[in-house]
């Protein structure tokens, strides 16, 4: 009998492995904020059920509290407040690793149909959590909304599919019987269970807190282990309320919810520990080259799922629709303030200019025509706020200034401090555009996380080609991108990126970005260059997640 | 249009998928070396094969040549005197990045019919290469030909067919057609290309040449990336004539030979500079603690999948029948000098004796009855020679004096030297049995490979499987058994071996051994304790070796 809960999911389930198989368009969780999908109710019960977090303790009831601990500050300023439980790391692996014993005899099918009933509540919620994610990361409403809720969800269950396709490969029995000529054959009976490998460990990050993060949880729980999710210490409210759901999901199924818990961790050694512990077999990470590197270089026992920075990146060529690639370019150096971890950095552009529809553009007037692209698409104010959203560090904000004062290269379009009527504490500041030449290596080819972009001068396309493929292959790329109207520049770069190992976005002119992923579709991250070492979603970001464990006797 | 070699393989490869998706039995390349199955002429011209090679040089055609070296020693005091083409590894790697080109364009079904072929051409040499396995390792003639040939085919086979099925799961193309309300639908075409990671590197052993070598090199072969085979230095033999085949093959199919070499090293050093080459994107290996672990600490740039020394247990409790189980053990102790990964290293026995159904036993009758079994096994010479064959390296004969000597426990059974007519200068050692408390663990809880034995006296049944299981989660083990008549202590272990990873064998009696492994049924290692990071074979061994790079355009 198969779970219940499987049953119930089976028609997204089928959809799902089909989706997988074809990566085609799909989507189990609808990406509109509309009522007439979630519910007439649902944006304001949403809104105030993220309001009743505010200024409160926030309850989980996971064991070994020993305290209290917040402190998240809102890049629109509002006050946030809220509390989480600070539990101790040890107490927290011991629960899981109890709570694992019922999560393995639920079976790859009880798994399966819980986490597709975890996410569907999620979905629910995704208002909620749209709330929580605007008001921690700085992301504008409808990103807030789609990336936190529906496209994250997608994420998840995307895992959630993948972990079942590799573990329904599995036979729970099977005989074995092997003929042994004129005499009787050799008959043995084999069991293979499926067991979960320890505790994954789940490290969130400040910009993308359920999107970044949905992935490796899932992934994890999916194939049988307990997860603490360790969220980053400015958007610990989307993954706290993450947290209490699966947990009340687990709870009314009869599973031990302390398999899942949140860890609220006030200094980094905490964290450290807790990603050396022995019991931690995997840990999934989004954020800074340098602790991505710490975690890689210290957590032996476990097998880690990094995604860290890059230098994405666009060769310019030529174009037939200059006006539309401007206009799409705008878009996506502006859409929450470059603060993605797939907004391109650097925009590599011929010094003898490129060809349009509307004659030969020089390097100089690309430059500026993408300088005013930018401005024209920000101009209106309403517009702006919302793509812009805030700016959710003070590094952030930092290099953004660093960028304004002409110190990595000429500035092309500064970037503006903007008033947020709505949200009069909120820190919104637009692109800032730089000139540099490909030597000025020192500028462009690091990341500079936030809305700081380079136009960088090079030989010719094939220099760029070339550089493009450096970059990547020495500091990482999650996306490249190329406009060209000449097929041999195509083949040229689809090769380049071959090799680089990147995905490619040729010739972006219309209502898709380069620095937009598509759950169920494009790959995020290929895993074979320094931005990511794995990707979302494949085989082989579950397959390693689980071990099968045999028995066998004469029958 | 399919590759053609892929069409002229697809039974075959349906039948390989139909088993691992069901695990029963099944088996691509018959394990008899009969003339009815392998042609009235194979066994003679297979042995005339393997003794054309004999001091000549090896000739391979690999680039950055610089040199010969030989210098394996038989176990059977055979002379070899063969030489092997000593090449450059920076120009090894180098070609071997060359000609992944072609590999990768030759598509899945490219790679997957040509590996198929090659397994095929190799199942034809499989007397030619069971007279260098035995050689060269001092397996008997049956095991060599066995294990050396059709049963490293089919594991070879079983990493192409799990290879095969995940990469058939990536789509080489889709159109992604999103829904715009009332809008024209968002439409872009994407393209999903498979590229290898770049140089597999596959560090063979001393006494499986071939089978712990196969699964690696297919594993990564099929998934599109260039291989470095690295021998053993005593056992290159094989692995040479392996690789000629693997050469010619490609090299028949319009591929780049340079995508598969042999590497032999005068120095270890050689080894650790190819193992931690940025292009050397994976290493399997299988051999001692030491150069395993060395390799896992400092091969970052690659994904390791390490078979590594373990203590292989056994808990008896009880059985209903106790001649049959003696007579099975002995068969596994005795089996090449118990020169196998898999081979029982320590017998749990209460102190209190078990229930046979011949009576109670005690522990001291159990030791001297095991002892007397394997005597009795043993004490036709056709037997134990044909069943022993001859120790493999002058550690292991070095370990076996220790043992005899009575430093490690008390010596049941001494190991004796026998002396082979039909090679009067093989190395031939019976098995040792020693007996020992559980508290002596220095003795008994690391790996003494080789034909050593600790029957322990534990305190009782639940004793010996805590103890079991402590064993395996601190120094791993490949398989543990189990005798008992009662299934609250059959329960008790399996639940054990569920948290030590490991897999389990219970009450053997007949023609199945504890120590053996088939292909397509058995994992070989869960990759879940100390003993390997990884199973032969799973998705996990194959999903991380190959990326997937997509590119996407408005269509």
């Amino acid at each position: 009998m198969p779970h219940p809960l499987l049953e119930k999911h089976r028609a997204t389930l089928e959809s799902a492995l089909d989706a997988i198989a074809t990566r085609g368009y799909w989507s189990a969780f609808p990406e509109m904020p509309s009522p007439k999908l979630y519910g007439e109710a649902a944006p304001d019960e949403g809104k105030r059920a993220f309001e009743a977090h505010l200024g409160k303790p926030f309850e989980l009831g996971q064991p070994g509290q020993t305290g209290w601990h917040g402190g998240e500050s809102s890049p629109y300023g509002v006050a946030l407040d809220v509390r989480y439980p600070v539990c101790d790391p040890e107490t927290l692996i011991a629960a899981g690793l109890e709570a694992m014993k019922g999560w393995q005899a639920a079976g790859a099918d009880g798994r399966t149909g819980i986490c597709l009933e975890i996410l569907q509540r999620l979905n629910k919620q995704s208002f909620e959590i749209a709330h929580a994610v605007m008001m921690t990361t700085g992301q504008g409403w409808m990103m807030a909304f789609q990336a936190g809720g529906p496209h994250a969800q997608d994420r998840g269950l995307e895992a959630v599919t993948y972990a079942w396709r590799e573990q329904s490969f599995v036979p729970a029995e099977t005989t074995w019987e092997k003929p042994q000529g004129k005499n009787p054959a050799l008959v043995m009976k084999k069991h293979f269970q499926i067991v979960g490998r320890g505790v994954g460990l789940v490290i969130g990050c400040g910009t993308f807190p359920t999107w970044n993060t949905y992935p490796g949880l899932f992934a994890a729980l999916a194939t049988g282990n307990a997860v603490i999710v360790k969220a980053h210490s400015n958007a610990i409210l989307p993954a706290a309320i993450t947290v209490r759901t699966i947990r009340t999901v687990l709870a009314e199924n009869g599973i031990d919810p302390n398999l899942v818990s949140l860890c609220v961790a006030t200094q980094r050694s905490v964290t450290q520990a807790l990603a050396t512990h022995p019991a931690v077999q995997s840990v999934d990470f989004t954020g800074s080259n340098v602790f991505g590197q710490w975690l890689i270089d210290n957590c032996r026992q476990a097998q880690v799922y990094a995604e860290l920075a890059g230098v994405n990146n666009i060769v310019i060529d030529s174009t037939d629709s200059y006006k539309a690639m401007l206009g799409n370019l705008a878009f996506t150096l502006s859409l929450y303030s470059g603060q993605m971890c797939t907004t391109s950095q650097a925009i590599f552009v011929p010094a003898g200019g490129i060809d349009t529809e509307d004659g030969h553009k020089s390097y100089d007037e690309v430059c500026a025509d993408l300088a005013r692209a930018v401005e024209r698409f920000l101009s209106k104010p309403e517009v702006a706020h919302a793509v812009l959203g805030a700016i959710q560090s003070a590094d952030t904000a930092e290099r953004i200034d660093i960028a304004n004062s002409g110190a990595l290269g000429k500035v092309v379009l500064a970037s503006q401090k903007l008033d947020n009527p709505e949200f009069p504490g909120a820190k919104v500041r637009t692109p800032v555009l730089l000139a540099c030449d490909a030597a000025d290596e020192k500028a462009y080819m690091e990341e500079r996380f936030g809305p700081i972009s380079f136009i960088v001068k090079v030989a010719d396309t094939a220099a760029g080609i070339a550089l493009s493929e450096r970059v990547v292959r020495t500091h990482g790329a999650l996306t490249v991108g190329l406009y060209s109207t000449r097929q041999d520049v195509i083949d040229a770069m689809t090769e380049a990126t071959w090799r680089g190992k990147v995905a490619l976005s040729i010739n972006l002119t219309g209502g898709v970005f380069v620095n937009q992923s598509a759950a169920f579709s494009d790959y995020h991250g290929t895993g074979g260059n320094p931005s990511a070492n794995a990707s979302y979603s494949d085989s082989a970001f579950v397959a390693n997640r689980f071990r099968v464990v045999q028995r066998r006797y004469h029958v």
